[in-house]
């Protein structure tokens, strides 16, 4: 049956290499796709042909790419092999373009996804020239059946030139409903108030507009997303887990949070599915979710029922994770639902709800400072994603890593981060598979006794200790936050001389 | 005139010394104050002799000490001298107290001032035991008139298990109605949305509440606010608020902004007074500001007319403006409203309105992390106050120091920052007295060039440059934000060995 019923639209059906003719060197081109999904399949091929096709001829093509967040091989990384991306932005994890990012030859704008959109409107990127976007289906009115992701893709539609649809069938079409998409965005100083006060909440409608008269080009699909990689928990990401649940517990027994949580943000991976898992084994049930992913470990809490429901805005399943979810599909409608970025996200949302902020690091230092960011301070990994907008304006924020890297020759407690993405300021609970530091209320000084203490692999605590004892001798008016300037980035300074810290 | 009519109270009237046996040693001790004014005048020096008293007896006696943020001598300071104090939130700007800090002694837990009061009722911080409030008048009912702070003190009020009050005679009895205290506050899940959509707009009552079961003792002062101290701007703040105004007109011109620009932050000193002057002697006119902190400069405005109205947590007057603003009382009021800090700084209100935040700091780096907190690295100044609650959320931010300090001894723009407050993510436009960096949708590496052309003092760009050149060198694979960690810090090392950066 047919995807594309809008008689308007549909006249303008063709294939990708057709449709690409309508991007031009030079354009800001915002597309759909947040952790592997939702990602336009077949247009950035055709086009990273056609910048292969210009530089072979001696002429430059390069675009500004704009996304809700990661895509995948077929998106940024075809385009990055053709060398076709000139600027990025809000968030990146393919591996090819981060190379090229961290070789000096794209420009990579990291942003708090919160910001993206509103910064978009704002003016601060300048013009959106064209917005791809992978729809489910349009409708005989135009309007459009978003599919596995929502991202920025409000925003790009509203604010582009033109417009490129990806009508995917793969996308099961019982998507319809499962989307609720706020259109009351406003420019300060006519912004309202957020209505939502329950993470399940409606304030939008389940689909996402456009004026047919900017749609250029539709290309039909019919592929599947990439997915996520699904790491099963290991020892070391299981007693993470084990001390962020015991805390929990702590704190619904000192009364500090109700038996069912606040609802829960949780990041992708190892760690981030060892904590669902060890929700799914424990006693809590009834939870909910207020997150930016929904990754496989939220469908296997879905499923028992130990999470009653999640609003996320976009999937990031394994190939696994998204068989099960088009199975079930019928029976998770009204207990996923899925917003734009800038609602999931949204610092607003986030304080009134109270979320519970789960995130992975790359290292904290023993004044709980959280890079998120930078491998040994100047090569960027991903980028900081969501992890401000949850972290600053949660109710409680983890951040979650193994005590060690690289077969121990790194340690992830380090005197001082070489990048920092959350401030000693906004730190709540560090966890490694050694134990739990608890920072809340507490000064620098004490912080640095319970993250070593807890926190660094007992390696490492000697040397940890003994930079904190002779910080503290060597200003001693100076105490505050006491580092050895010398010395501060040594550890990472040894790692890249010698491959270990 | 009597200022305690209410009965239940007024029985309670008492001298400091005979309030001060309501505080045990050990207690959690929520005053009132912030910038300087409304914090209580005589209880601290009351409870700075019981301390002293005991520890002549060999005994402890030192309080965790909470305010709204900064206070006085007479406050802090008498405490500090005592050592009296064991532990200090959210904001100090005390020089002795400070000293204590850095000197190891006193344990300072430095967090952004919108997450102070809710982290209080969250039990992050323990028990309150007892409240100290300025306050102007006590109403027949019990209603309590605020005074030159709201701070954190409807909180304190609500939280604490016994209550102080000072009834301070000189604050203007006209003070009444001044304020707007929001009481719909709740615990996660239970939150509903701010209604506030306008600075002006009123959201709740003119008077703080507390249970005159819980009020222990009335002290009556009649003792003026110690007020800031209020510096005119010189050749170089003016030339810093020169290149800020001159970005303004180019926003305006650009259709980013209306041409009554959007709700103004404004710091205290130097550089934001020069800066308010700078609008007063500008085209601009019916400004309104959404803020912390009102100073000299924007009662200047109000009188002008160029501002129309403030929104405020407190006051940060000079003496002088102190008697202005007394003197012309009954013209202020409806033009000034004045809020508890909850609400002054809330992620939620600040991004709404899209609050244009302007704040100096201490140090910025090259790529755009901001250091608001620390000299060299260790040791506190004041702390992050409201600035992150407003760089954060604000539309537009700017950050804003002269680029040198110490006669030139030191650059405040450095290669890497000793301390973030403010992430690259989180920095949109810096100033010196040499230019503005427009840092918004750039990747490092551009701001950095930005940052140096425009903002670092001439006789340090060479060596900046030299930095970020051998960095990109250095590490081929590792360009996104070019750093030697062996050098980053080694300006900042410098200065303290050699006292020259």
């Amino acid at each position: 049956m047919s995807r594309v019923t809008c008689p308007v639209v549909s006249e303008r059906i063709m294939t990708a290499e057709e449709a690409v003719r309508f991007i031009r060197p030079g354009d800001n081109v915002g597309m759909s796709g947040f952790t592997g999904a939702g990602y336009p399949k077949a247009v950035p091929s055709a086009l990273a042909a056609r910048a292969r096709a210009a530089h072979d001829a001696g002429e430059d093509f390069r675009i500004g790419l704009w996304t809700g967040a990661s895509t995948a091989p077929q998106a940024d990384g075809v385009l990055a092999e053709a060398h076709a991306i000139a600027k990025r932005l809000p968030y990146n994890s393919d591996p090819l373009l981060r190379r090229q990012i961290n070789a000096g030859e794209v420009d990579y704008v990291d942003a708090h996804l919160s910001h993206s959109a509103q910064q978009m409107w704002f003016g601060f990127y300048g013009p959106l020239d064209v917005a791809v976007i992978e729809v489910t289906a349009i409708l005989p009115d135009g309007l459009l059946v978003p599919g596995s992701s929502v991202g920025n893709n409000k925003t790009w539609l509203d604010q582009a030139d033109r417009v490129i649809l990806e009508v995917n069938h793969w996308q099961p079409r019982e998507l319809e409903g499962f989307h609720d998409i706020y259109g009351g965005t406003a420019l300060p100083p006519h912004r309202r108030p957020l209505t939502l006060t329950e993470p399940m909440q409606r304030i939008g409608e389940p689909y996402l507009k456009v004026d047919p008269a900017k749609v250029v080009a539709v290309v039909e699909t019919r592929e599947p997303d990439a997915g996520a990689a699904f790491s099963a928990p290991d020892d070391v990401s299981r007693a993470i887990a084990d001390h962020a649940l015991e805390f929990l517990r702590g704190e619904v027994g000192a009364g500090r949070m109700p038996p069912e949580l606040l609802p829960l943000q949780s990041g992708v991976g190892n760690v981030a599915n060892a904590v669902l898992q060890g929700l799914d084994d424990s006693e809590f049930t009834s939870l909910v979710a207020y997150t930016e992913v929904l990754q496989d470990g939220m469908l296997t809490l879905l499923d028992s029922g130990t999470l009653r429901a999640a609003s996320t805005a976009s999937f990031g399943l394994s190939r696994e994770g998204m068989e099960r979810f088009h199975a079930g599909i019928d029976g998770y409608k009204g207990r996923i639902l899925m917003r734009s970025e800038e609602i999931s996200n949204h610092p607003e949302v986030i304080r009134r709800l109270g979320v519970i902020a789960m995130n992975g690091m790359i290292e904290a230092d023993i004044y709980g400072n959280v890079n998120s960011t930078h491998v040994m301070g100047s090569a960027v990994m991903n980028g900081i994603g969501g992890s401000g907008d949850f972290a600053r304006n949660a109710y409680l924020n983890f951040f979650l890593t193994p005590s060690t890297a690289k077969g121990g020759a790194i340690s992830t407690i380090v005197p001082m981060v070489s990048h920092v993405d959350h401030t000693e300021h906004d730190v709540h609970v560090i966890v490694t598979e050694h134990g739990l530091a608890d920072l809340r209320g507490l000064s620098p000084r004490a912080r640095a006794e319970q993250i070593i203490a807890h926190c660094a692999h007992p390696d490492f605590r000697p040397q940890l200790r003994d930079y904190l004892e002779r910080a503290l001798a060597a200003r001693p008016d100076a105490r505050h936050t006491p580092h050895l300037l010398g010395e501060a980035l040594s550890w990472h300074q040894r790692y890249l001389d010698t491959g270990r810290m």
